[in-house]
């Protein structure tokens, strides 16, 4: 476990990587995990180079994200009322090999990606609870109150 | 849902894919599927142009499978004493875009996959139990009693 996120709750957690000649085992979450509060669903984000999703915002569900193949910059802020960390600004860079690590974002911050590399990535996400469009804010990145430009 | 598994209790969903400029939104599992027994564990597999991993077998961890990156074929042999479907063999290619699924393969069956195609592929599989090496069986294709020949 890192201690590297600024933000209050963020988490940042070694994962295991197994080598193989024919092809990785990598581990993403179990349900025994310290950082494990339910499993609601698990979907892949691919990016492709350059682009960038951004900003993003969920008031219930929690987000452990891990990135298997490629390279992304996630940028994560906090503007929770009565947050210890108000006003802070996390920029996390994840993918293989010195950096498969798993990053939970608990819900209420904002957060976006970047695909870094001239090749498309995918993240992989073990949200705790199921998607819901009612639990899902979008603001385009010119219209967020949020000190970083993509 | 796919009539095509000739397995008793193996299963094949269609899933979800959201086609996007800056990268695709993949469905792979909530907890309110039909399919859905429990989360115990969800990690990756890769594997190389060409290569395969054969034979595995689960006393008590049933694989949900999908394959966001690349093509895979897999096999599923029924050598279960008392399945309704005893000595049936099941091969199934997932990839996107026509073959974007998820595969269900209960406790109890043998299984193995080869990459198809000229790039690695990744597996995503979210298992109901964690992974427990005591549960592990494997054996080399050269020795299992399976009437296929990858």
């Amino acid at each position: 476990m890192s201690d590297r996120p600024a933000i209050h709750d963020v988490r940042l957690t070694d994962l295991f990587r197994f080598e193989d000649e024919r092809g990785a085992v990598l581990h993403h979450l179990r349900n025994d995990d310290p950082t494990f509060t339910g499993f609601g669903e698990c979907y892949f984000s691919e990016i492709v180079s350059g682009a960038v999703k951004a900003w993003k915002r969920h008031q219930h569900q929690a987000q452990q994200l891990a990135v298997p193949v490629g390279r992304v910059r996630f940028v994560v802020y906090d503007d929770r009322d009565g947050s210890p960390s108000r006003g802070a600004l996390d920029v996390v860079d994840l993918g293989r090999p010195d950096d498969y690590q798993r990053l939970l974002i608990p819900a209420g911050l904002w957060y976006g990606f970047r695909c870094l590399g001239d090749r498309s990535a995918l993240i992989a996400n073990c949200a705790d609870v199921p998607h819901d469009p009612e639990d899902n804010e979008i603001v385009e990145p010119e219209d967020a109150p949020i000190p970083y430009a993509w």
